[in-house]
């Protein structure tokens, strides 16, 4: 089968030809791909990054936002068919471990993710465990299907606690930033603040329900949040662009007894006033990594069932996988927001 | 001052002078009412019927649900002013009982409530404790701040745990189960479904967001729901009737690990299946009583502040107080919504 | 091989031979049971009463509290190995509905229980899932791991929401109603109120951390607590009797804002004034069912490592298999706690 | 009347005469104290380091933990006599704010704590707001009545969310370490363990409830917990030092998805690693100030009421007032546990 490779260690990505799967074992699947979202993990894979470097072990088949059909289901598979359209849970997990059997399976010490510890999904195959598939409804696109796992993140920091009500504050309008907006401005939040220092993804952010658009390149966001709350700050920052700048901005625009979930991914340490911006504060931090499995995966369901969010916005490029280069080209300009190849052309 | 009064125990109101409060002590406010909402709780009481009977002391002014301007402050006030529009929260409450220093006063078990365990506020003034007072923003109708106590308490059933990407079912469409449905909706429920008798209110609850109506006179609800969720049932149900036979349908339409949050008040004991509708099923069932002191409160203000909800297809009738009778007529016909009455026209 | 088995729809067990279960099949393992312990359940099966009569299908093995050693294991499994001493969850769930994929297993709709809805575990051997086992630690009886069922069911009642520093009342001290005494002691109740008509079963929740016993056959429950809480009510009850009467109590003894949890089944419904003592208290009830899969087995391994509760005072009876007769005797008398089976001697 | 004084802008306390407090208002009441408990706050307002420059405005009388005899109540006081022993919350907060009218008065914006932004309660008299009153059970010796505010530190932090049947990893053994190891092991948690570099310390952890001491300065805290817990973590750790060391162990010894709480005030930033230690791990980290207005209260009562826990241990000195500079000379150099003031001697 064709496949997307990181064939060596070093930047760059090439399409070649790579074994087809195994036939599924027991409780295992196979998919024929259609469609495969990039990620900002495939960008550093792509780059070769200090990160892409200590975790990947070329020869490796990249890609986890995916989705296509089942082709083939292993013994004791139960509940699924043939033809199936399916996005796939990127997270293997161990199944036994304590954070398995209590339901935190996202956090499982043993994970593995596919297109970084094991080979992934742009490619025409890949096999995984059936207990990872997640059906698609009829009429969901199979551009929305392969950005599953990203959305999920979105949903997963956006409705770890409610925001009806709320004052809810963006902080990074990549992809999953954008999403936020939509999913917490149709959950009831009072307001949705959204920086960036890229006025189309503000536009953008506009089009997905943000309510106040802050261009940091300009304003200050502490600032705006203030003076938009009676001093209060907002009740939920969401910070999804690893940005120390915005780590800091979050913590001062945060309220008293506030939360602030961290998504994006800072590349190093960040010196942080632990007294003066969580201990007097009293607020909370936290971590949010992947998708809960699987109360994050009905959440997106029920949404898009219901029409309540619109993603397209969010998705600026559909290609052919053999034009992966012009996607990560799109994306390094930092103008895309979720490029789609498809494998199905 | 004009005053609707209980004057006798007997069935009806009369409009009569009263004495006008006494200055405000310290910690008191004096206000100027300008409009106020009929309430279920004053239909009980104008019928006369068993509950009145046994709480309500003659003569007495009634009335909970209103709003008006401060005309004096007492000693000590501070952060009100006099011209200040305000409604007011209807439970006095003692502030020193366990429940009150530990955020749950609006149980405390010494709580009087305005117009029904002491005089209210269907006058032209009431003196109140200032700790009660709620600011309402430019903007808004007078007949919407009369009708806050009402909507608090759909805010309080429907915000209790969060709704988005659930399915609600709502029993009932009096005002606070159409004013539920709003907020239901405006909160990311996945979908909402609203029944009644009549049909008049769920053309109502359709334009206050409901998806799916279900004339209970006609259809099964426990059936049209377990249908539209592939025979799980509802994640929450909010009753707001108080009818035997809906309380009985919100406990077998609830899924498994479901919440039953209670508002409607029945008039006698209701037979519950409690192994089969409770345990078995998992499910948690929360009594609702008031509105959260004063989480709630900031909750309203967000979202109309925000414009997520209308609440205007509720109020039917726009009344001067002296046409009290044709408000409660109205009503008894069960063809109003909300009755709101005017004191300053 | 041997097995204690309703053989046929009357009253009464056999002991009679079985089929030896077939081989483990993928994801399956057999065990040689050691030790059963006879739950409520059993003997509603044993006098073959209206719920047993509506649920059983004969010839049938009984038995779900049980405890033994691994011998053989299916392909797939990993984890565990032959010899391991195990206790099983009884509660085999389906694992793809979406409540066992949001970690609400325990209530799955399509949920078999051992000895009820397939063949149990009072028997040489049985099969079951891999999933549902769980190892006993070293040191720990044989008769307490074959009551960690009930076990799991105490701690999934006493710690659904915390209990530190709140007041307990504990309707009806059978075994479960005696082993949340003492989960709730020493998980630093206030204090643990227990009720019970049988002074020897007070007399061993008082061994088991009950601070005030109460004999409800000569004193009032609602009275005891009201008057040791400066009228307040209790923070949790925890219904674990299922008579109507005790339910009543604890409705009356909750406060305002409080917990009540329902374990114990009643027979028929029960009559229950939803306004008084569930809307205007603003109270919670919960229906706890069996376990949570698995929280609530980590919780029991917890406290039994750190020996911060003591069992062995349930344990009443220990019989060899063949005398299963005299086992339900005595509870049948309503004079035994747990009474366990030894099917390894 | 005396009062100890921070006189000047320079380290050191002076015993000097300060005016007698003006006769409580409107809701004010009047305590004579009658003991008074050190807290490292007094410390630092003792050395006049860098925090104490930047907050206090001498000449000021210092001392917020502290119990006496009210012997004067304002107009409008309810609930309290003269001569009721009480200890005091030492936040002074609005009561007007959202935080405030929403149950999160401890993090009052506008919040003044006694004896350091206004005159606190090292002296004979002290007048404060009665709402900030707790009344004190007979039997309860004055000097523990004297530390009320720093074992409420420590139950908040540690109740803040159930630790029963969790391992709980205490850092630091100053009081509210100590304090915390014997409320953690009261209220089920499995394993305590405790750190300190100070071997006196942790004997008085051992007798607290810790189960596992681990000397910083000679044992990885992080490899003792790895190792205790099958390299899982602990489950909840409670940072009481501020030491940027015990930091950063404690977000490497907290297991995935397991609880950071913040009390210990680092002097300086802490560079953290939020995605290693936090985003990937999925942890929440905790901001602890002060102590819930009055839910950390209540719980104290109960605990000491039911004779839960032993504070005893912590108070290793009792002085007169006047022999202040031994105590603060004993703090000094870190072999005291509470230091104990009495000003009725």
């Amino acid at each position: 089968m064709k496949a997307i490779v990181k064939a060596r260690a070093e930047p760059g990505l090439k399409i070649q030809d790579a074994p087809d799967p195994a036939p599924p074992g027991p409780g295992e699947a196979l998919i024929r791909i259609r469609a495969g979202s990039i990620c900002g993990t495939d960008l550093h894979i792509h780059k070769w990054d200090a990160w892409a470097q200590s975790r990947i072990r070329p020869p490796q088949i990249i890609g986890h936002e995916i989705a296509g059909d089942i082709v083939e289901l292993g013994e004791g598979v139960e509940g699924y068919e043939k033809g199936q359209t399916v996005s796939v849970e990127g997270h293997i997990v161990c199944g036994r471990c304590p954070l398995c059997r209590t339901g935190q399976a996202h956090i499982c010490p043993r994970m593995e993710i596919i297109g970084i510890d094991r080979d992934g999904g742009f490619a025409e195959y890949i096999k995984v465990p059936a207990s990872n598939l997640w059906k698609i409804d009829a009429g969901i696109p199979i551009e929305v299907a392969a950005l599953h796992d990203a959305l999920g993140n979105a949903f997963h920091a956006t409705l770890l606690h409610p925001v009806a009500g709320k004052s809810v504050l963006v902080l990074g309008c990549g992809p999953i930033g954008l999403l936020s907006c939509a999913i917490a401005r149709a959950s009831g939040a009072e307001r949705v603040f959204a920086t960036d220092v890229n006025p189309r993804r503000l536009d953008i952010a506009e089009r997905m329900g943000a309510d106040v658009r802050i261009d940091a390149s300009k304003q200050d966001p502490v600032r705006v949040v203030r003076e938009a709350t009676e001093s209060i700050g907002a009740d939920v920052v969401l910070e999804m662009s690893g940005a120390p700048s915005a780590i800091q901005q979050g913590l001062a625009a945060v309220r008293n007894g506030g939360e602030v979930r961290l998504l994006g991914l800072p590349a190093h340490d960040v010196p942080i006033a632990l007294a003066r911006d969580i201990i007097f504060k009293g607020i909370t931090i936290h971590g949010i990594l992947g998708r809960r499995m699987y109360e994050t995966w009905y959440q997106m369901r029920a949404f898009l069932r219901a029409g309540r969010i619109d993603v397209s916005p969010v998705i600026t490029h559909r290609l052919p996988y053999q034009d992966v280069d012009k996607g990560f080209a799109a994306l390094g300009e930092g103008t895309a927001g979720k490029v789609v190849l498809r494998f199905d052309a």
